[in-house]
C-alpha cells in the first residue's frame, strides 16, 4: 500500500434506460446493432455523469453493475447474449479516452463476451492516463428469482484482484460478491485501500412491504462489515428505478454508499434519485484504524484451511 | 443440523464483583485461597442468574467471558495465574450439577490452567443432563492497551468447534474471535445453529466521548454480519460496570444481543443494567433465510486457498 495521499471516490448512482415501463426486457432488435440504441444511450449518460463526477472532484469514479442496459437477468433469453462485447473493446476504449481526457480513474462493469459460449460479468479498471489496468470477473454468481445470472455468466476464473491506480490501490468486486467475507478479505489482503462493489440490487415489489427494509439493511450491513473486518474503505454503487412489468419486475433501491475502515457510513445516496456520491478516502485513516484494532495481526492462518470446504458436518 | 425444534437462548448480562472501586485489580490474597472470595461470589451470582434464566424459559444459557473475576487482563501480573483452574474441575462440576438439576444447557467461560505455563481462555459446554460436552479454547487472542490477553492466554489449539446439545447444535467463540469472519464461518459450516460469543468489552473512559458510539456500533455490526453471512443466530453476552481506577480502567458496555440469521436484532440489553436476555431461535428461520439468500451454495471454495496467508502483497 504505497499510496499515502487522500483521494476522492465518486459513485455514479443512475437509472439505466430500458424499454418503456412494462415493456419487454429483450434487447431492442433495431438496426442500430447489438441490443439497439439503449446501450448507447446508457453509455453516453454514464460518460456525462463521469465528467460531472470529475468536475465535482472525484478521482476514482465507479459505475453501477451492467449500466449499459436494463438488468437483463430478470429473464433467460439467448438473444440477450447479443448485448455482450469483447474486453478490451469499443466501450473499454471509449472509457480509456475519457479517463485520459479527465485524468481520472474509471471502474466500469460490462457484459463480457470472451468467446462463443463463455460470457462474464466483468469490471474494467482504467487508469487516469487511459491505461487499461485489467479486469475483474465476478466470482460469485447468483441465481434467484429474477436474478438468473448463472444462465448468463461463467463464474470468474481470475480470482480476487487489486489494481494500482494513480490515486491508490483498489479492489473491485461485483454485486453478489458482497455477501462473501472471503472475497473481501482476499482482496484486502492484496493491499486494496478501497473495495468497489458495482451492484444491481432491488426489491421485488410484492415483497417490499414485508421484507424490503430488512433486505436493504442486510445489504448495507454485510458490506460495512467488510470495511470493518479488513480496515479498508468500501464503496458500493447501485442503479435505481423500476425495470420490468409494473406489478412485477424489480425496483432497484439505489442507496449507494461509502463506508470508512471502521464500518461507519461516510456518504450515502437516496433510494430514488440519480446522484453523484463523493467520499474522501484517507490512507492515514486506514493506518489509524488498523493500529488501534489490529485484526490482521491476529488472524489464525494456521486454522483456516477448511475454508476451502463446502460443508464441515454430515 | 438434525434439530428442528425452536429453543430459547438466555444470556446472563452481569457485573462481575471486583475489588472496591478504584482498588487494585490483583487477586485478593485472602486465606480463602486462589483469588480470594470474589470468584466464589461471582460464581454464586452466576448460578443464581442461571436459575433465574431457566425459570424464565431459557434452554441454553450463556455467561459472559471470564465472569468469575474482574477482567484481570487490564494488567500483567503473574499472581493472576492463581485464578486459573483445571477443566474439568470444581467450577465445571458445579455447573454440570446445575445443568442437570435444571435440565438446561450451560455455556461458561473460564480461565483454564492446562499445565504450568499453559493457560487458556476457555468456554465449557454442559448439556442439559449434566454431561460435559467439551471445551472451546479462544483462538484469536487480543493484546491492546488494558486488554493484555497475550500475556495470559495461549491461543487455542483445538480449532473452531460445535457442540450437540439437547436443544440444538451450537458453536462457541470468545470475544476477540468476534472480529474474524473466518471463525464464524468455520463454526457455522459445522452446522451450528447459534454462535455464542461470551465477551468482555468496554470503553476506555477517556476515549468514550469521542469514539464510544463508533466502537459499540462496530462491535454489534461485525457480529450481526456473521449471522447474515452464515444464516445462523448469533448470541453475544457481555459484562457491564466499571472496573479499575475511576478515571482509567474499563467501562464494560453491556448491550448483549441476539441477531437472527438475516442479521436483524431480535433482543438487545441495556448498557447499564444487569439483565437476563431471552431470544427464541427457530431452525425453520435458518432454513427459510438460507433458501432465499443461498450464500452457502455459491461460495468459491476453489478460490479461497490464500485465506491461510498473512498478507498477499509486498
Amino acid at each position: 500500500m504505497s499510496n499515502t495521499q487522500p483521494f476522492t471516490v465518486g459513485l455514479v448512482q443512475m437509472k439505466c434506460a430500458t424499454t418503456p415501463e412494462g415493456g419487454p426486457l429483450t434487447p431492442d432488435p433495431s438496426p442500430q446493432g447489438r441490443g439497439g440504441k439503449l446501450p448507447e444511450d446508457n453509455l453516453a449518460k454514464a460518460e456525462a455523469r463521469i465528467e460531472e463526477a470529475a468536475r465535482a472532484g472525484a478521482d476514482i469514479i465507479c459505475l453501477p453493475e451492467l449500466f449499459k442496459s436494463h438488468y437483463f437477468c430478470q429473464r433467460t433469453d439467448p438473444a440477450v447474449f447479443d448485448l455482450a462485447e469483447p474486453i478490451p473493446g469499443p466501450t473499454t476504449e471509449r472509457f480509456q479516452e475519457l479517463a485520459k481526457k479527465l485524468g481520472k480513474v474509471i471502474v466500469a462493469s460490462l457484459f463480457e463476451r470472451r468467446t462463443s459460449g463463455v460470457y462474464h460479468n466483468t469490471a474494467v479498471v482504467l487508469d487516469a492516463d487511459g491505461a487499461f489496468l485489467g479486469v475483474y470477473r465476478k466470482m460469485h454468481i447468483p441465481d434467484d428469482p429474477l436474478y438468473y445470472e448463472k444462465y448468463y455468466f461463467t463464474p470468474g476464473d481470475l480470482g480476487f484482484k487489486t489494481f494500482d491506480t494513480r490515486f491508490g490501490r483498489i479492489g473491485v468486486l461485483v454485486c453478489w460478491d458482497q455477501w462473501f467475507p472471503e472475497g473481501a478479505r482476499l482482496t484486502a489482503l492484496q493491499g486494496a485501500q478501497v473495495l468497489f462493489y458495482p451492484t444491481a440490487i432491488g426489491w421485488h415489489p410484492r415483497e417490499k412491504a414485508e421484507f424490503g427494509t430488512a433486505q436493504h439493511n442486510a445489504w448495507e450491513l454485510i458490506q460495512r462489515s467488510h470495511a470493518l473486518a479488513n480496515g479498508v474503505y468500501v464503496a458500493s454503487v447501485n442503479r435505481l428505478g423500476h425495470e420490468g412489468p409494473a406489478d412485477a419486475g424489480l425496483q432497484f433501491w439505489g442507496a449507494s454508499f461509502v463506508s470508512d475502515p471502521f464500518g461507519g457510513l461516510v456518504a450515502k445516496a437516496s433510494h430514488d434519485k440519480e446522484e453523484i456520491l463523493l467520499a474522501r478516502c484517507d490512507p492515514a485513516r486506514i493506518e489509524d484504524v488498523r493500529r488501534n484494532w489490529p485484526f490482521l495481526r491476529d488472524r489464525r492462518i494456521d486454522a483456516y484451511g477448511s475454508l476451502t470446504k463446502r460443508w464441515l458436518s454430515e
